[in-house]
This record gives C-alpha cells, structure tokens and sequence, in this order.
C-alpha cells in the first residue's frame, strides 16, 4: 500500500477527549475513527487489524469444531420478554419501533435467538453435542462509554454457543474451549499477562470464567492467590476472603481488562424456549448449555494498552496490519526507483508493505509516524543507505539499527 | 464437513409462507432460517455460501484500489436532518432512542457518515482520487419484506464511495466500477443474464446505472432497445417513449432482480457536510463522490433464482457451500471405510468436500438432499461401486453419471 493513498490521517497531538493509551494511540495513528461517544469507524489500517484478529478467532473456534453462522441484529421483542431479560437488561438495550408498531431489541447477545433455533435442528441426543459461532455486530447502550474501543454502544463480538446432553459434557467441552482461548490469546501476544479467572456464574453455575489482562490502565481488578495462584475476580473476592482453591487469604491486586468470558448456561435459556431431546431411555430433557465471548475491538485495544512505548504502538507481528513500513526518505529519482524495487520484490514475496512514498514529508515526520503506527519492521532506503546498496532495518520496540545489503533483504522474513 | 454434525435440518416439503423459489429454497434446504419478517439468519451451509460472495466481491473492489473500512450501525440522528433524508426517507428509517434521550439513525446507507468522515482526510487535489468501500449490514424498514433474501429488514451490502476532483474523473472512474461489477456478476454466475441498465439519475445526474439480473421471478422490469440493445429501467422507459440511444421505438419487456447500482452523485453529499479540496489553482472545490452498492444476500437469492431446477439448487461453482457432496449409501464398515478414506484423500488435496455419513438415511433421501442443496459434483460410494473399486461421479445440473475408479478421482477436480 502506497501512504500518499492511504486513507487516514495522522496526528502529533494527544487527543482531547481521549481517556486511555490504547483509544489516544489508536485515534492519533488513524486506525479508528470517533464518530460519537462510543461508536467508532475501523479506518483501513484499523479494519486490517481487525480483520486479523478475527482470522485468528476464528482459526481457533473452527479447530474446536464451531460452525459459523450469522445472526441478525434485529430481534423480536417476544424472545428477550419471554427470558425476562427485558426488564432485567432494560438500561444497556436498544429497542427500536418501527412500522405497524413491531417492536425490535439490538441485539447485545444471541441466547434469545440460538436457543430457539437449536430447537429447530436438535432432537435427539444422537444431534449433540453441537457447536455454532458467529463474529457479528452487539449493542449495548452503555450510559457511559469509554477508553476508545474498550467500552463501546457498538462492538463486534465472536460469540459461541454449545449444546450438550448432559453436565459432564458441557463440562469436558467447556475446558477445551478455555485452552482455545488461551491459544487465541497467545496468539495475539497477551498470552503471558492474560488470566483464567474465576467469575461468579449466576444463578445457574457457580462459577464462570473471565479471562483478564493485567494492565495498570485497566477498568477491572484481578487477585490472585499468592499460594495456588489461582486468579478471581472482584465478586468472588467479595464473597470469599481466602482462595476458593487453597484457602490461603494472602492475595496480590492487579488493574486489569476482561478480554474474553466463558459461561456454563445450564439450562437457563433451554427451558423458556423448550429446547429439548429425546435422550438414549426415550426421555425428553432440556439441552444444556454453555456461551463464549471475545470482544474483537476490545482485544485489540487490550492489545495497544500492553504494547506500546512513549511513541507510539508495537503490533505483534501476528495482527500488526502490514509487516513491513518502508521509508524512502529522499525524493531523488535514483532514490525514489531504489524504494519501488525493494517495494514490489517484498510484495511478490508476499510481505504485506506499507510504503511511505511521501514526497512533501521531512525525515523526522517519517520516522514519528513510523513509531506512531508501529508495524514490525522499518526499512529505511536514503542517499546514505543507497550509496552502500543496502538498507536501514529496525524492529519497532527494539534500539538496534541494522545496515542490511538490499540483495539479503528477503533472507530476513 | 460430516452431514451428521451439520447444523441445519432439510424439508421435503415446500414452505408455507415462501413467495419466491429462491425463498422456498433456501428455507428448504437449510441455507437460511426466517426470524422474523424480513429478518433471517445464514446458517452455516448459507453463511459459506455468503463467506464465497463476499470474497469475490471484496477481490474485485481491491483490484479497482479500494480501501475497506468499516462504518457503524448507529448513526448521529443529526447527520440525517442534515442532508434532509430524516423526512425523505422516513418511511423506511429505523431511529431509535437511547440513554439521555439521543437518537439513532440504522444506517441503511452511509453517505452521510463516508462524507464528514472524508472531510477529515481531504484536503487537497494531492489527497485524490480517493476509494473506500465496506461490507456491512444495513437495515430499512420495508412495509412489505419479501421473497426471502431478495428484500429484507436487515441485509449485508457492499457500498463503496468514491472522491474525485473533477467531473471526469468520476467519470472515467464510474466505468471502471461498471466494469468490476460485470466481472463480479459473471464470477457469480449470472453474467450472461446481468445488463446494464440505465435508471434515473436522481437531481444531481442525468443517469445511474442498476444491474438487473433477467428472470421471470422477478419483482422488476427492463426494457431492452430491440435496435440497438440498450437496456433501460421503467423509470427511463416512462421518461422516454423511444431509446435514448438510438430514438427506436421497439423494445423487449423482460421481470428481473436488481442485483447492483452505481451512481453519480456530484455534489448531492459533500455541499451539506463541507467536503472540499483545494485545488492547483489554490481554490477550494466541492469534492465530487460517486458510490456503488451490491446486496450480498440479494445477489445469493438471485443465483438461486437463476440457477435451479424442480429438484433444488444449482450451485454455480464459484460460490456453492462445498464443491463435493460425497454420499455413502450403505452402512456396512467396508463402505464406511471406502467413504472416509475418499474423504480423507478430497480434504488432504484442499478440496472442500460435504459427507454425507447419515447410517439411517435411505439411498432416495440422500440423493434428493443432495439435489436439494446443490453442490456442483457428486460422488457416490456403495456396495455395487465399491465391488468396482470406483464411485459414481455426477455434475448438479446434468444427466450423465460416471463410473470413476477411486485411484482416479483427484484427477477430475
């Protein structure tokens, strides 16, 4: 991609009205854009972030054998009555009028929706376990939105759905998808600061599972247990004052940020809908079962709050939305081809490359935006670089400059 | 993918309340699920089907240098009183109220977010042309939601936004799209049946184009200029009793699908939200903009439409859920075995293969789910092939069924 094309702006300047490192970083860079409070527009650079989480979601959720599908934003009315979650909800929903006075819910989950379309497809225990997902737009109209992409009315969410013919099984599935979490996680360079913890369950499970990042610029608080480890969140903490594993009472208090959650259902939206089979002794039970979240937007602001410096961002290579930031820094003709040559060799080596191409731009403008930006490698081609046929490499995040001959260039990817 | 663990469920019978082939269809076949009027849900089979489009869709708007971004749902109720479509369009708008008594507009199109957002980025004739596009859902609120996916409450669109400095430029950039969308169109299999045709350019152009997909289910109509083959909507028909091209009067009626539109519209968004450039002669110009939308859901229900028989589907390869639909009649292990070994081989040469593993389901039921859900080839594996060391091979859509010995097969794909 050319920068003199891209769509997006940068901006030297922190933000105004930014309350955290990850939405200041992500405005100024130009990966997102605000439109009002809590809603935001993915910029190019931003939708290839985006688009590369969620390729690594839903990697992970297909190897554990999700099926994706999609499900609408609009709901009816009826099915959020019928769980009670109208009234219990009523302050984060969205309900929308529209003609011959047909009432419709934003859709800020889908257990109103899946449940009674599992219905439709399950009916024997020979039929379960099943497994559906989808990555696809929530609302929630949160009185106070904040931190950028991290608390937001509009957000894109994988949400999963099991179903399962008995507790045991929810059970053994449920610890499969949590090791699929911890992979997702590691996978977009969080794995070592992100959490298991444990999280009240409701009325239907005792507990949960939140998966937590620990950050200074958190919104939520982890403990964890100094003995066992385990890690719990403020709930539980609240109603326990030593380890639920140990016993110990001697815990260490991190600000942290709820990246993902997964959630033991039971029954609860089975029995409303009447989802049920017929079991092996001829029987009909309810359909237990178990919902997953990951907040796409959220993740990736997650993300910039644990990596980044005073300059800017520091994409893992995994999501970062090229590879490679090429800077020419001088407009002479001999320059200019030198930058285009190394620029289409990458390409056909299929290196995804951001060339800064600007003409009008002084060299300290190139390098802020390069370190604002924060893709993986910088390849500087100058007067200086050129009169020695080769290149200035750089990992962002790391000191080290290297002069690299142009011809060993690929031999470093 | 085993047809066993498939989430979906096929009916034999045609549904009740479908009003076109392609809703009866892809109801039937267990493609889509029908929530609620004009809302629907892409089960996994339809959501590949959907994952398909999208992709060829996308491919072609990158090769014409789009850039993909991604637009709220919500939007600012101001930005729609701005530009007057609050009252133009309000028979079709869904607002909603939210917390602090702000209001929401559904986005059912995105000029009047696309326009203030490229304000941010354009500011001089250097920064365009400029190209970005997004495939999102948008929602109307259609009095009467009809024919299944054809015309929907809510449904994904692809729309992209063009800038231009000046008239020309728009449009020559205006063929290019016209272009791109003949080739999506024929990649989808429809080309041969997809014109051209001209349509009303609203105040601000003389003419738009829309794609209008010939068929006799249809909800709409094309004239095609018998003389000079022309093809124009009824608007321009009743504009004008003879051709605009040619001045012959004699014209061909024919009930189609719009499938696609594109449109100039000057001026009409960048007055209202302040667009403009300053150009070489160091003036400030209105930016011109261009835009052009496929429905992605409609686009899938007018293959249907076009591509069927009285036996179900038929999946133009590009775009079909699986390219093998592998059917294994006969429960003894050995022809199980044959099956999965056929399965394992197909899925080892990347080639995406639906198994049919149902042990209870008669020979007559497989092959008329397999009519009925239209993937291009099927095999068949059974006793009497399985004596031959072969399967029987035959294309959706044609008569002839071969014998193919198994060591043969991947030469075929």
């Amino acid at each position: 991609m050319l920068q003199s094309k891209l769509f997006y702006k940068t901006n030297k300047n922190k933000s105004a009205n930014a309350d955290s490192v990850s939405h200041d970083l992500l405005i100024r860079a130009g990966y997102i854009d605000q439109l009002m409070a809590g809603v935001y527009t993915f910029l190019p650079l931003g939708f290839k972030v985006f688009k590369n989480v969620e390729h690594i979601i839903r990697d992970h959720m297909e190897q554990i054998g999700g099926q994706e599908l999609l499900m609408p934003v609009l709901h009816p009315k009826e099915n959020w009555v019928k769980t009670g979650r109208i009234e219990k909800e009523k302050e984060i929903l969205f309900v929308v009028k529209g003609n011959g006075e047909k009432e419709y819910v934003l859709g800020p989950t889908h257990e109103e929706i899946v449940s009674p379309l599992a219905r439709k497809i399950i009916f024997s225990y020979k039929d379960l376990p099943l497994y559906v997902f989808q990555i696809q737009e929530k609302f929630r109209d949160e009185l106070r939105p904040k931190s950028g992409l991290l608390r937001t009315r509009e957000f894109a969410m994988k949400d999963f759905y099991s179903f399962h013919a008995n507790q045991a099984d929810l059970d053994s599935y449920y610890a499969t998808v949590a090791k699929a979490y911890k992979n997702i996680f590691s996978e977009c360079g969080i794995g070592k600061i992100t959490y298991r913890t444990l999280a009240s369950g409701g009325s239907f499970s005792k507990y949960s599972d939140e998966f937590q990042m620990l950050t200074e610029a958190g919104e939520d608080t982890v403990f964890i247990c100094k003995k066992c480890k385990l890690a719990i969140n403020k709930e539980i903490k609240a109603e326990n004052p030593s380890c639920p594993e140990c016993k110990n009472s001697d815990f260490e208090e991190k600000k942290s940020i709820e990246v993902g959650n997964i959630f033991k259902m039971g029954t609860r939206y089975s029995l409303p809908f009447e989802l049920k089979f017929t079991d092996k002794d001829g029987h009909d039970k309810p359909v237990i079962m178990g919902c997953y979240g990951i907040g796409l937007g959220r993740l990736m602001g997650a993300v910039v709050e644990a990596s980044h410096d005073e300059k800017g961002i520091i994409w893992p290579k995994t999501i970062a939305p090229f590879s490679v930031h090429l800077l020419q820094l001088d407009g002479k003709p001999k320059i200019q081809a030198a930058a285009k040559k190394i620029y289409a060799q990458l390409q056909k080596e299929n290196i995804e490359v951001l060339y800064d191409d600007r003409q009008n731009k002084a060299a300290g403008e190139k390098f802020a935006d390069a370190d604002l930006l924060g893709i993986p490698y910088r390849i500087v081609v100058s007067e200086k670089t050129f009169a020695k046929n080769s290149v200035e490499f750089k990992e962002r995040g790391k000191a080290a400059i290297k002069l690299v001959k142009i011809n060993q260039l690929s031999k470093l990817f």
